[in-house]
């Protein structure tokens, strides 16, 4: 057991429960009368209420961001590279909340949750979620903290393209935007994954359209093998040969064996799916993925993201990977000539980085060194 | 119904079957004490033998390479774009042969084939097969046919591979070998592919361990996920784009819609996985994997490809796509500078394109003459 959490962390943290009983009109055209949010905050809320940071998590993220839940803990919140005193969102200067998105399966109400109008869980009932469904939902945690307008909304993946949501649905609440390693939106690849994932997940027999929660029941090997496709996009060719390239775990190529040689990358891909089948609930997987699927911020503007970012006043910061083809730097340009074109604010940095789209999670000096000079600027005009 | 082939076919073609009972050693120590071959053949062999030129085929690939198995088919042979009289493989000139691989599903013998020792499928007790053990077989039904020397050995992807493999093993019995959008070995980012795609089939509660066939059953689903898994690395990004974008086929991203939308990409994934589980067999989909995975031309030679290459005496050319990011330019790069370092005669071509590693299946005009130029050459030496 440790005594104490490292000193550039924020140490020890408590998951929070926000309740809201004002009912939430979904995209989809359903109403959820009442749900549940779990959050994190690390650092203060200063007297004029004016340094909050939302951070908005990717695909399979949650609300623990940063620190520990407990000294027992091995590993830290899933951005404690970025979250933290004297790291790039600094939590000496900034008040930082971090949720679990509607329809998480990490406490936020979900699939998973139970459905008040019959008493079991949603499952595969729960009703879909559109990213500007969670953006609304954030304005409503903003309210319910006192939240005025945030200093920054921040994310990396799907949580970039919340942070863009934001910025053209309440431009008066944000005051700047943090998009990393993201896109406007998915291109026809990004849609085949996602497909292939879910197909996974559905074509399990313990999925139960869905329904496995009543069936005592769990589609485990459809969400590892989700998980282990989704993987393979967020590392690089070149990391994975750096890490792993034709090593075996075991067994051996030479002439007569007949037992089928292990290689490293293959125990390792099954490990990441197992673990991931273990703490991820399907449904929610499903739901992230549509999300994904259907974010198109050009959608309400003629597909032109040009008319799109003119409904924003915030300035931006975009970050990309060189080695990311999940949503390479090409994707980011985009992003950025369409706020240019828009006559928005925006700085952009390409990093180069061997690690493909986990990159954006990892402590890369050039990286650390971009968002945060970026984000002594966001302290200084707030 | 047609009433003739177009007139650059090769016609209407049978299938045929070669029986070998010499006994068969493969690389994993076992034998096969029996085993058939099918294949085709398409053009004339000439009297001094020397016109032949044998095709490997790739992963999913078969012997029907070119031609028409009768004028009611919809579709020619796999190949049909580079076979054919005054194709690149000039039927008028070559007498080309086409086969399926042991352990393949299309008529050779394989693991839907009857065991001779138990009077059962062999199932998953099928003997792993490897690349030299095809390159073997091969050699045996070049015998069977009278060919001493083989004027070409051509292939696309594992094709290819087995045509390197054919240079370095029977150096004597080839003159030309032609290696396109393949690679020395698998990369980390190809096995985790593989892996991802038998996971599929092997957690497919029909897959019975592969003893589906005594079960009455069929992994249908796994197959289908392995496909549009292998589906989406044979396209490129782009190509994916143009094809598809994000055209919907049904429903709409709009808001008040509840039905999830569905995507021209998703359902021609989904129509690509169903075709092919019904079409193909599981355990050979997993043999044909594996020896992917194994398939290391350097092993042998203290992983030097310049080494194992200065056993080879034919002439190459080696051939890659632009956008082929399974077997990027850079894999082919590798192949050439081995064969040049090795002193060895190669020709390289890479050849822009926008459709990744199908490219190799496609009438891409600088790609048909290249290809076109340099069969001109294996005529004259021969």
């Amino acid at each position: 057991m440790n005594t104490s959490a490292p000193d550039d962390s924020v140490g020890i943290v408590t998951p929070l429960l926000a309740r809201f009983d004002e009912p939430l009109l979904l995209s989809c055209g359903r109403e959820l009368s009442s749900y549940e949010l779990a959050y994190e905050t690390y650092g203060e809320l200063n007297a004029r209420r004016n340094n909050a940071i939302l951070i908005c998590h990717a695909l399979s993220g949650h609300h623990h961001a940063a620190g520990y839940h407990s000294l027992d803990d091995k590993k830290p919140g899933w951005w404690d590279e970025c979250i933290g005193p004297g790291k790039p969102i600094d939590t000496k200067r900034f008040f930082v909340v971090s949720l679990n998105n509607l329809g998480g399966c990490h406490g936020s109400t979900g699939p998973s949750s139970i459905n008040p109008g019959t008493g079991q869980p949603w499952g595969p009932d729960f009703p879909p979620v559109r990213t500007r469904d969670w953006v609304l939902s954030q304005a409503r945690l903003a309210d319910y903290l006192g939240i005025d307008c945030w200093a920054a909304v921040i994310g990396g993946s799907l949580g970039g393209m919340q942070a863009m949501r934001w910025s053209i649905e309440y431009p008066e609440r944000i005051k700047h935007c943090v998009v990393i390693a993201a896109a406007l939106k998915l291109s026809a690849q990004n849609l085949a994954f996602n497909e292939v994932a879910r197909q996974a997940i559905e074509s399990d027999p313990d999925f139960f359209s869905g329904s496995y929660q009543s069936h005592a029941s769990v589609p485990a090997r459809g969400l590892a093998l989700a998980r282990m496709i989704g993987h393979i996009t967020y590392l690089s060719d070149n990391a994975m040969a750096n890490k792993f390239g034709r090593d075996l775990r075991s067994g051996s190529l030479g002439r007569g064996e007949e037992a089928p040689a292990e290689f490293q990358v293959q125990s390792y891909l099954r490990h990441q799916g197992s673990q991931f089948s273990g703490n991820f609930d399907a449904n929610t997987y499903i739901l992230m993925t549509r999300a994904l699927d259907y974010f198109d911020l050009t959608l309400d503007h003629n597909n032109d993201p040009v008319s799109a970012f003119r409904n924003a006043s915030c300035s931006f910061l975009v970050i990309s990977f060189s080695t990311d083809w999940r949503f390479s730097p090409q994707r980011s340009r985009e992003i950025v000539d369409a706020l240019i074109a828009a006559d928005r604010p925006v700085s952009y940095a390409e990093i180069e980085a061997n690690e493909g789209h986990d990159a954006f999670l990892l402590p890369i000096p050039r990286y650390l060194d971009v968002f945060n000079a970026y984000m002594q600027r966001v302290g200084r005009d707030s």
